[in-house]
């Protein structure tokens, strides 16, 4: 049986971390489907268009990622798109608490689908999109933060 | 002297892990008594009276049980109940940092009365009213993190 | 009935921060046992009789508290002495974690013993015991870690 | 190519929650083997001989589960038999932190096995072998902490 | 070499940890610039010019200490004041994972620029701008979380 | 007046990390003493000899850095060192819990030796001398965890 994890998060931007854990995760499963989730308490910084347009422009050559929008509950995304397992990068203790009680909600819910969980690189630890956002925002220079291959000029907002 | 603790939370709504506590809290103490406080900050999902009358319901049979709402400091709401102590569950190592801050701030400005805290059980661990109202909002099941008598539907807001 | 709380402890030796929460907890509850376990895997500093003579000395002039040697389960323990509570000070988050799973151990095995907690007062959060033992083998002064009225050196191993 | 994961501790005893994750693990990869590890540090309770007994008698219906014991580094372990993954359990904050510096000294000496975490269920994390070990010493009831089928006695030291 | 150190925050009021951290900091570093900085996603209680105006007042005695709005990127106002250190005080755990990752992100963006970090004293650790402002709006008393010779009164919004 | 700092440690062996934070402690300091101390609860890989000469050798052109062997309280070496700071790296939580109590206790003791923190580099996180002497023990290779210039052969024990 194919093994298919989903990755979710909000995204906005998608950061070096990221894509280590998506390349990562590409070894250990059959398929990743990056799950852009839509996050009800912000105003996002990259559109959702955007947002989806940068990891696919990222992962063009590997059929065996998967993108797209979603706006219900990650459990949901999940039965829909037949994952037996949600992955998740883990970079500090406070990551670590969150990620716990989010993993065990997730359980008692859809007690089918297994949290896994792989670490990010030490080099990786303090990129995170809320200070990718605040630097952005004062025209500062992010690339070290970001993906090798992502333009992110092409997707800024207007 | 009678033994009267606080125990005070928004109830955004009140769950199983609440539940569990004041139960527990209701054999140490003589009275406990139920502060649903105001949120200045957020707009909450139930209204203040939907709040009080669900935890109302839920102990209508424990006449040491009392519920109330108060819009001022949680010392004060303490001082005008004659209460000697506080009572908070401890989830996580981030309530617990959380709690410790809010328990030392009392203490200074009103030492008479005393944080005891219990520890959520562990099956509990993961429930809390945020995840709850997330769920709620997109249709979900919320029963597993719920007390079982408590009947959600007839508090929703319309 | 008559609330009975055990508060457990190497006390190697006893400091400013266990007395503190002894006094508060004796308000708390009607009766404190001052539990003075062994400790298999170190060889004390105190003796067992010096540890429990430090701690009956300074409180003997209040009858609600009593102090015992136990050698086994601190669960027997309170057992034997028909505690319904087990009373522990938190000072930091490494201490939350390990009394956490201490007390849901416990928690497993003699459900109707309730553990509760106090927290440290900040002045006292970095003394313990193993500081206080450290600082008495080169010869420095510990007065400020201990109960004023306790003289240390009448206790000291020869 | 066939996922091979390494499960790598010293079982001194194989726990409820160890057992949880080597089941849950055998989902995720074709072959799982657990490493029982020697701990210069520390004198067992179980003998090397009776920790591989214990878990291969649980898992002897189980072909894709191997257990070994083993004295050298758990990086030469995996190198052996060629695992690209290591495989632990998450219960609590102190043990992430623990895990991710242990981690990140394996990612560093042998970049090709990758760490994958899965989390305790909430109803084991306090369960943990110190603790087994300790109410075993006493003559307490640990069966509320071992996997079902695990008859102690059998392998008890004399 | 003059030594410069700029101590960022947002000052939202300046308390009695902030003001210890300074005049311990004054004690290492050549010159300390109090940096205010504004804050995109919060309305401040207190206005820039007010939080600029009561710690030029608090250290008006003291040259060595300057005090400056900016409302960009820190390290942006570390380059443009010349600064070699940034000073931080910590507080609790979540502090210090906060402070990482802010840290690690400057380092990444500013290498010249090192962060040192204190303890802040035990008796001020729950003491933050949070719950002053909180106090306040209650019309509580702050005065014990606050500088001896601030009178916050003179700054307060109308 | 000259500043002075002790940085303190066992330094079993002495790590990249601990390197780093000399050499950036050189900076803000006038003088670095790095304080090679006794642990009289373990015996030692490397001899006090080998390891106060591992750390001279490495710093032999580094006039500003002294290296002293002590065997009483740190605080006690500090004084003799008319030392003003005490310098220390921070690479996790834990480090900071374990820090913050050391930091607080000295300060109870001599406040007039203030603890000043440096972030261990991301990169150095997972190194510490513990896995330095496991990994040296089996023969592997910690080249990687060893400042380049440190030739560890020549100080092994044998």
């Amino acid at each position: 049986m194919e093994r298919i994890a989903v990755f979710p998060g909000s995204f906005d931007p998608f950061t070096l971390g990221h894509e280590s854990i998506v390349l990562r995760g590409l070894k250990l499963f059959d398929r990743v489907i990056v799950g852009v989730g839509s996050n009800d308490s912000k105003q996002p910084f990259f559109s959702p268009e955007a947002r989806v347009a940068m990891i696919r422009d990222l992962f063009q050559d590997e059929p065996r990622i998967d993108v797209q929008y979603y706006t219900d509950l990650t459990i949901d995304f999940c039965r829909r798109n037949k994952a037996q397992y949600m992955l998740r990068g883990l970079r500090t203790t406070s990551d670590f608490e969150y990620e716990r009680v989010v993993a065990q909600v997730n359980q008692a819910m859809l007690p089918e689908v297994e949290s896994v969980f792989m670490l990010t690189f030490p080099e990786h630890t303090a990129i995170n999109s809320t200070v990718v956002r605040k630097v952005l925002r004062y025209g500062g220079d992010v690339s070290k933060f970001l993906p090798a291959r992502l333009n992110i000029q092409r997707y800024m907002p207007r």
